[in-house]
């Protein structure tokens, strides 16, 4: 993604850690014949998401500012990127992590050697805790919303910058999967600065997908909210538990972010269940050859949603922003899904075979 | 790596099922501050590993000669691929797996919609299995060894010939893990093309890694082994439980072919035990950023050996192999590594926390 250095806040260019992020695949969609529908397959980034675009420039940032040691609040594809990029830049990292976090997730920081707290409290408790520490200890903030960290916040503009250079022109819509909001906004301010630039003509319209009950940010929306203590009024009601972790967020820290880059693009918010975000993982591996976390398939849920009620018409394209690997998430996959598996041995004949695969 | 779709056996390049695999990070490695030595990070591949390289061929000639299913030998990355790549194409997949795979190998395989038999008896007896099975119904064998399927053995090629044009050079050390010993030979293969159409002028020498007490390739190098027959003579030994479970096998199918790339290069065979290949791992996660299965991480074993041997000088250039990622085998890591964690809370202050860091 360092191609487009220019556009990132980074004073010097033979100073960047990288694990070689970004440059991702934009695969034409199988799974929908009759529209143009791409997918953007940011699975294959180093630590498996999109975050290695952001954590690669807060990396940077905190070797370029001379800190020895960065801190992020994140039980998920961030906190991956953090301590793989530290790693690579020879800094300390410590993750907070929500208390209950499952051991599969946190197996991985400690390979990438990363110290590991585990914080009793709620999710907005916690973001305070962590931005205190940090401005109390001199540690580099590496969580990924845009008061923590602005820099790592241009990260997805070169998803955008990536989409328009491969597709030749700027989508109609990108749908995408919003937990803290920052990587709607910042997708949307990429094709922004690309019109404003004068390289593109158009805007695309942007969806944004949560988990259904996640109504806050289109509430938000609705009721003209102008800050975070507006938003924070809304927030009353229960969310309920989702399977689709990474973006069921109770208080998104970007979400004014989002709720702005949904309206001025002439977008919605759309939502999905769990058992559309699973149907829709499984859709993805068994039509596109693509294993998503389950968090990350739920814009195919949307863009079904989208073409349903007629806003996607057959010229137009759409990118859905398939945003994490599953392999990183095999350990809960179990419980939504068996194994299926016939035994079989030497003595099993060519018709035996054929009994079981119905040929 | 379709660039070089001219090197590979492919008819029509129109009709070539891929997932963008190929293209990978060449990353100077930092743990060898002395040497240049140089990550080939393979994990990026489409599901984490490069026998997606392999697949996207075989896959792609398996729609070329009109079949609709594919099946093959694997309680691996292979299955991982052929199950991927059969989806994107639209054609049914069956993975034969071993009795007692793991549960978390085989669930990515659900998602990709494969058909899972597992196999009650030796990989030998499998492999005889799989291909004559394949031959009675008609189903196009996608095993990645060279006398199943001649295609997906082309795929390595790409590794070197990205290599050479990254480096601008033919390294003088290539080291890469060696299973079934196909990825070895491939390697060589793609460098002896390179210097017989007069692209380089000069070959690597190759080092292939096995796991400790996988000594049957080398004794078939000391002792002349023409044939299979020959090798199998050999291998009345033991060879004992690895966790390097993608690089013990008891007899590997391409085996002749890396004792003669291993011969012809100058090069050697070099083992590393479970600890060294463990403690390689965290290494590779802690100071460079990457998280590897166990199994590759082998060759910074061999690259320490080479070293200590004297055999890799400063001036010279060494590549070792990163084949596949970590984040398939988390549910296995487990057995080795423990999570360290400390429980804090919104009443832990920041001398608590400084204590905690040891500040």
């Amino acid at each position: 993604m360092w191609k487009y250095g220019n556009a990132l806040p980074v004073a010097n260019s033979s100073a960047i850690v990288s694990l070689n992020e970004g440059n991702t695949p934009l695969l034409k969609a199988r799974l929908y014949p009759r529209c143009e529908v791409f997918l953007k397959n940011e699975t294959v980034n180093p630590t498996g998401s999109h975050k290695d675009r952001a954590l690669s420039i807060g990396i940077t940032k905190a070797l370029e500012f001379g800190f020895d040691t960065c801190m992020l609040y994140s039980d998920g594809s961030a906190a991956l990127s953090s301590a793989a990029y530290a790693a690579r830049a020879g800094i300390r990292n410590i993750t907070l992590a929500p208390a209950g976090t499952p051991e599969s997730r946190l197996l991985p920081l400690m390979i990438y050697d990363s110290i590991v707290l585990e914080y009793q409290g709620s999710g907005a408790e916690a973001l305070a805790w962590v931005h205190e520490a940090c401005q109390s200890l001199g540690i580099y903030e590496t969580t990924t919303y845009r008061r923590a960290n602005p820099y790592e916040s241009e990260g997805p503009k070169t998803i955008s910058y990536e989409i328009a250079e491969d597709l030749g022109r700027v989508p109609d819509w990108v749908v995408v999967p919003v937990g803290g909001g920052g990587t709607l906004s910042g997708i949307w301010r990429g094709f922004v600065e690309l019109k404003q630039r004068g390289v593109t003509t158009k805007l695309p319209r942007m969806a944004g997908v949560l988990p259904a009950g996640y109504r806050l940010l289109e509430l938000g929306m609705q009721q003209g909210a102008a800050n975070n203590d507006d938003l924070r009024q809304l927030g009353g009601f229960e969310a309920p538990e989702s399977a689709q972790a990474k973006i069921a967020m109770t208080f998104p820290p970007d979400g004014l972010e989002a709720i702005a880059a949904i309206r001025d693009s002439g977008g919605l918010f759309l939502y999905a269940s769990d058992a559309e975000a699973l149907a829709a993982q499984q859709r993805l591996g068994a039509r596109e050859g693509i294993y998503a976390e389950v968090s990350a398939t739920a814009p195919l849920v949307a863009i079904d949603q989208l073409i349903g009620m007629g806003l996607v018409e057959k010229e137009q394209q759409t990118v859905a922003i398939i945003s994490g690997s599953g392999f990183r998430e095999t350990g809960e996959l179990g419980r939504s899904l068996a194994v299926k598996k016939n035994a079989i041995s030497q003595s099993t004949g060519i018709a035996d075979l054929k009994r079981l695969l119905h040929l």
